[in-house]
């Protein structure tokens, strides 16, 4: 859509994260930004997250009261989170002279399925939320949930006010999607490993996309696909300064599009989890994935080796959480005779470079090696993909690797 | 209907308030009593109020981002603490086992007028409660709160998770609504005044909702209106122990009904409004009282001493929380020549003898006058009804006060 003259609705949506609103005081700097910025535009739309660590402090409760707490029931607790800060939002905004009101899931109509704790957006009814528009008022909406069509309260999962914040500008078809959050915008490293860590004014979707799933922590990176789809820029800024941040738009003509790498990103979350002695017999690598599917765990990375002498290696990565149900599968696994072993490593990294041009120029991936090889830092595996090259290394060296890395393709600039 | 053998639906309504919930502990005692219960009954009702000092804190929170929080946001906010309490019973029933289903108001559909802070219940659709009790699921229903016909979230005002339970308890047809909470039932006097205070095995809507109004924390009185005008037995009783409390049910042939006194009661949290020098012309009491309803300001006793050379004096009794605003009026009627000065005493206290015989029975209030005379507390205005004598005292006497008139209607028991 770069270029191609869309009609403006005038609408923002303005998305922030549980740091921004971690405080009555983070609260109350908010709502004096909206109010300074309320006449500027036709509409606009505050999506927040739960206050810091309330969500935290929520699952904590019910561990207090159940030794497995889930379902329906959990998301109606963790659903006050956003109910909580919406409510506060609403009130320091009318505080201040602000028409606002705050509106949960369940009123302003996003409707998801019924998968609670990992609910999808199926639709969102823009009614009231127009209708409040129309009559002069800042609506805040409650991310992070949504409700099903037996009224049933339903969350996101980790990450679902971007969505929510995604989908609601989707919906009302919003000029930008603001992602106002604790970092500047997307930079080319995290800059508590890396301080010469650079800021971009603009990346495309695509790198986005790979950045925030491999580990940089600024986006959803579903937030960023339907984005994507349906052509709505999203401004990645923070909520302390009123500064530019990141543009994630069209790819078009883009000045980063000449960058061959975009960005270091790492994750020390994780857990590697390797198969050995897999007979190698069609099937038993599908029933590995299928079983964890069928647990709900999300699988990062997965390699398999070329087997010897009939047997061979699967070597998986996935979220640290998913860790223990995981090696519940493995003894399974180990029972059924598909594999001799199984090894659960916690100890482990995952270190990143995402750029667009990655496949399409030789030698990038061996730079990054090089970088790590000079540090003296083994890599465990590698898997790469059209935008990414992911190493797996030992967790005690990912923020001496991200910082030789990010080293290699940004080189400090000389002291002045 | 004491006595008509009505059908029975074998539904029963527990009510639990802020202290019986107050920590996951007690949420999880809860949970056991009622999986003990659930096969003896056919279907179980469990309505809860927030957690303890949840609702303070929230309204902490608010007064910190506004400096004066009210209206739909703060319902919206306040609305939360149940959410939260009902989520932890649920989870903590399901997981011994026990099929439960937690309900907002919105969710069971307890509708209420928009008169936001202070709803009232209109309607209830039973439709969800009804399916989910059939489907064998204990129904937990969050106290407190509804949603208006444009899905806004009210609640009910103090107490109002009495008149939850009550009202469900109606809608649903229930064999009786208890009302568990951290006394032992309906006694004579408050046991933390009165160490001999006894307790009432039975007694009359009408003496429930006397006691109530005059200060006995057991019950809401509008609780007992509406039980006393759908013939729902009321059992209020400990959530800390299986004994029976005090039935309130219709006074047809109950033995307390012989008893001339029921219970004294008290209530320091008051404040006592003088005007002097009042005209007298017609319509000024009206507009003092009109300009009082205006603001929402409920009135506890209203005493109009006859006047002399044609001034006057209106003395009356409100709530503590209403003091503030009732001086700005003051002010308004000084300066509108309705009073010549007009005085806010915060240190005094109300003490009242309750009993469905009281005004039919000379000499009753004598004798608590002559109590408080022997302790040499001075009474400084009297209001009485058919059910109820209620003296005006300092504050300081209140204590001695219950004591000395509960003995004079319930000697102590001579030493064993």
């Amino acid at each position: 859509m770069t270029g191609s003259s869309t009609v403006h609705s005038g609408i923002i949506v303005k998305k922030y994260g549980g740091t921004s609103v971690a405080t009555p005081e983070r609260i109350s700097a908010i709502a004096e930004g909206v109010a300074q910025q309320v006449g500027g535009v036709r509409g606009l739309i505050v999506v927040l997250s739960a206050m810091g660590k309330s969500t935290d402090e929520l699952v904590a409760l019910a561990h207090q009261v159940s030794r497995r707490p889930a379902g329906r029931e959990m998301d109606l607790l963790l659903a006050t989170g956003e109910q909580v800060s919406v409510s506060l939002l609403g009130l320091a905004l009318q505080d201040r002279g602000v028409a606002a009101v705050s509106l949960t899931a369940a009123q302003c109509g996003i409707r998801t399925d019924s998968a609670f704790n990992v609910a999808r957006i199926q639709s969102i009814d823009t009614e009231r939320i127009l209708a409040e528009l129309e009559a002069g008022r800042v609506v805040i909406v409650t991310g992070f949930q949504g409700v099903t069509t037996d009224h049933d309260i339903t969350t996101l999962g980790r990450g679902g006010s971007d969505i929510t914040g995604v989908a609601v500008a989707v919906a009302v078809g919003a000029d930008a999607c603001e992602i106002c959050t604790d970092v500047d915008g997307v930079l080319t490293a995290d800059p508590n490993l890396v301080p010469a860590a650079r800021l971009w004014p603009e990346i495309s979707y695509e790198a986005a996309i790979e950045m925030a799933s491999s580990g940089a922590k600024v986006l959803h990176p579903r937030a960023a696909e339907l984005c994507m789809a349906y052509d709505i820029p999203i401004h990645v800024r923070s909520s302390f300064h009123a500064r530019e941040g990141t543009w994630i738009r069209g790819s078009d003509d883009m000045v980063m599009e000449q960058a061959e790498v975009v960005g270091v990103s790492s994750d020390r979350k994780i857990a590697k989890i390797t198969l050995r002695e897999v007979p190698d017999e069609p099937g038993l690598a599908a029933r590995v994935f299928q079983d964890l599917a069928g647990e709900d765990i999300c699988v990062r990375l997965i390699i398999q080796s070329a087997s010897s002498e009939g047997r061979g290696r699967i070597t998986f990565v996935l979220d640290e959480e998913f860790a223990e149900q995981a090696a519940h599968l493995v003894e399974q696994w180990k029972s059924a005779g598909i594999a001799s072993d199984g090894i659960v490593d916690h100890d482990v990294a995952k270190i990143s470079i995402v750029g667009s041009r990655l496949a399409s120029t030789p030698g990038l991936a061996a730079r990054m090696f090089s970088a790590l090889a000079r540090e003296e830092i083994n890599i465990d595996c590698i898997s790469s993909s059209e935008m990414k090259v992911a190493c797996v290394i030992a967790g005690e060296h990912v923020e001496r690797a991200v910082r030789a890395v990010h080293d290699e393709f940004f080189p400090p600039e000389p002291a002045r």
